[in-house]
């Protein structure tokens, strides 16, 4: 093949490729979400990357462009498929299709990728991992608060600690209630109370001045560019912004005071009580402090119907110049009572939420730094005369009966490139043999831990090689045992 | 909303939703599998789910319908994009793309669902799930031995005894050297040597007459469907089906018989070369047996250039008819030389296998029977009284916090629904406090496993009663200690 047939080796935009300790951080993680799911009675189910586009809905922030935001393909019969680009709408399909089947309330846990079609950009992927739970069946505020409870668990199961984080809880039916008070109730004003929920959803990023533009005519942002706002009049905004100031210093408090403003509406009212009720359940749970109810919390999504909650991470970590960051928010959800209605006529009554796997690894590896120790790589069986190779793979699997990872060098190059080799691996040691050792049954073990150590504080060599010799040679039904000399050494 | 506005709630066409049962097994496999990897050195990577369709290449069966066979879309920049069809192909654009990056020779599995576009049937999906290892950087024939006894080795992890699975392994170069002979070299005859393939890789469904068929003119099969053949002659025939009969008593004598019957050519001369070199390692590893040379083995794909693999379970299991089916192929691969080619002008040796995760499953289900334990599910904690589910929710935390699996009941019906509610979640017991029980801090416990034993053999019921109580009040503090004490029972 000529160079001209060639093919461009390139990653298409917006996906990334993953090393082995970003596999083995990840699978650790959603072990460990996994487990804690579980422990709360969840159990796993899988459904498949495509669904029917009709059956995904159109829940995505960018619904304004038809179509655009998910990946879609026509099937031979000319049906429109589409990529999941979440965990919930596959779900609520799933409880639809097997309803009679299904035990409720049904807790189901769901892990995998998902998939948007949205332009990429630095950290920005096209597809990423979520690990999600819902409960299905079960219409009472309780299963609310449980959910927020277990994702403080959850995070604490994955290494953060108690105080780096906070749960915040609110309730849609108090935003509803200020919402119909303002003349935005009804059908057509879908679109205008979709905007008013993004305006809000920003004010951690634009401040309660930026949301108020959002809210009125609109707002230009520093690059000139102008949003369009939902339209509201100054006393409406008010009104609007008035929730977003609720929070006192206490969740019954702030549920009382939610209660006092905003009680003028059945859904205002509603709403608070609930609040009032997840906030007794959290206390008695022992969770007061971890689960806070945060009334500036509505999340982007309209298929909200009740309380909606999110995790967020409330330390503060230095990015790659040194300036301090904050991670926020690393996974949400809320109440979908309308949701498993889509495909069935009866009641079904929804709440979950979905932890942003990739997300959060990113925030802990932030937090524990670059130091985070890298394991250790096989031993590496070096091979001195290519016509011995067999018995390298004897010492090869002699260690790996004993369940140490090894594995015999197999490229064509020479005692230098393999030393190499086995240090690019982050190999604890080599086995060597040369013609002399395999006449006397001997192998050679070098310690490249040490031995790089060695090297590097070469002031008393002569102690070092005394007390940690990183160089051994040894009868050779004596690998196992001197290999797990050293890799104790070193683990 | 009305009845007609409902969405169908259905799967796509040949994708499926996995259950808790299923996840656990796979999980299970797949760390089996990982395991083994990485005990012979291999380390994990992962490729996104889309390609660039031209990196994608066209090495799938159905390459004779353009673009068929793979889920393709046309990106924003109208670039297509397909989803991965197998684990090999995104390898070789990783490699080819981190070629200095990589220590090599570069061993690494990855696992992970791998999509293909065709007509779906009863079980065949177009969604499966792959587990592969290659090494990518070393040419010599030790690694395809490595590779196969690294396959016996994955197999006997995931509990396939010794004695009811074989590794077959062959070498292209024999058939290329047929080929060669008979007057099908070069690239203009492509299309015959790989419909020459296709009609080998049948001999297991066809038998030899079948795969004479499709050498020659052509085949009708049972439903009066004609498949066109190779157009080769008698004599041309009957040299590549002289092929297949080459198995002798051992390895050894199959290479030997191998060199004798195919050395004419340099491609047969160097074919039976490797695998007497491979036959060699197998034995001085004490793989004999499970490794064993079949020149009957090709496998169906085009870009192999070496020894091909394949890992064949040989015990028999019954279907649902009672009928006995033998499982086959569980999954296979080969040297394929040319493929990381494509991308750059260096010469890059590689060989590799997949395994079929989900046939693989399968199949050990069919050999245990349908009488794998099943495990418990999580002890539900039933509520009496609604307003007192904090104190239900503080139970179930009390359990959790002692590493037991547990969950309030959250849904708004009755004892009697929630009892049938813990039978279904498989639960091993229920928590039951009552007014009486509350106020003097006691709860009930009913072990729902031995109550359903006991209630199928009433004939003794006083003394089962006596030794091994279904229920059971003991002081609230005492939860925990109890609930042990039933799980110990029946774990």
């Amino acid at each position: 093949m000529t160079r001209a047939d060639l093919t461009p080796a390139r990653l298409p935009r917006g996906f990334a490729d993953r090393g082995a300790d970003e596999l083995a951080a990840t699978r650790e993680m959603a072990e460990a979400i996994r487990r804690t799911y579980e422990l709360w009675g969840f159990e796993g189910i899988e459904t498949p990357f495509f669904e029917y586009t009709d059956a995904l809905g159109k829940f995505l922030p960018d619904q304004d462009r038809p179509n655009a935001g998910v990946f879609s393909l026509k099937d031979d019969d000319e049906q429109w498929l589409s990529l999941r680009y979440d965990l919930t709408a596959p779900l609520a399909r799933h409880v639809a299709e097997n309803f009679q089947r299904l035990a409720k309330p049904y807790r189901s846990y769901r892990f995998g990728p998902v998939f948007r079609n949205e332009k990429p950009g630095p950290g920005r992927f096209r597809q990423f991992l979520q690990f999600d739970a819902d409960i299905v069946g079960a219409g009472s505020v309780s299963a609310d608060a449980e959910m927020c409870m277990m994702m403080a668990d959850t995070l604490e199961a994955v290494g953060v600690k108690r105080g780096d984080y906070v749960i915040k809880v609110n309730n849609r039916k108090i935003l509803d209630g200020v919402m119909e008070a303002i003349g935005l109730g009804g059908d057509d004003n879908a679109g205008r109370r979709l905007t008013v929920l993004r305006a809000i959803d920003k004010l951690d990023r634009l401040g309660p001045e930026g949301v108020r533009a959002l809210l009125g005519a609109g707002r230009k942002d520093d690059s000139g560019d102008f949003t369009k706002g939902a339209g509201l009049d100054d006393e409406a905004s008010s009104r609007v912004l008035s929730i977003l100031r609720a929070k006192a210093e206490s969740n019954l408090h702030t549920a009382r005071k939610l209660f006092e403003e905003f009680a003028s509406t059945e859904a205002g009212q509603e709403g608070a009580r609930e609040l009032s009720a997840i906030a007794t359940l959290v206390e008695q749970a022992g969770y007061d402090g971890r689960v806070v109810i945060d009334p500036s919390v509505v999340r982007g999504l309209e298929y909200y119907t009740g309380p909606v909650y999110e995790a967020e991470l409330t330390f503060t970590v230095s990015d790659e110049k040194g300036q301090p960051i904050q991670f926020g928010s690393v996974g949400g959800g809320g109440r979908y009572d309308g949701l498993v209605g889509r495909f069935m006529a009866e009641n079904t009554p929804a709440t979950g939420f979905s932890i942003g796997v990739s997300r959060l690894l990113a925030a802990l590896r932030a937090l524990q730094g670059p130091e985070a120790p890298r394991p250790l790589g096989p031993v590496v069986v070096l091979v001195l005369d290519r016509d011995q190779i067999g018995r390298s793979m004897a010492q090869a699997a002699t260690l790996r009966a004993a369940g140490i990872s090894a594995e015999v060098y197999l490229g064509a190059s020479g005692m230098k490139a393999q030393m190499k080799y086995a240090d690019r691996r982050k190999s604890p040691c080599v086995v060597i043999q040369g013609s002399d050792e395999r006449d006397k049954s001997e192998v050679t073990l070098k310690d490249l831990i040490a031995g790089s150590a060695a090297a590097a504080a070469i002031t008393d060599r002569a102690e070092w090689t005394e007390s940690r010799p990183a160089q051994v040679t040894v009868a050779e039904e004596r690998l196992v045992e001197q290999v797990r000399a050293i890799l104790s050494r070193h683990e």
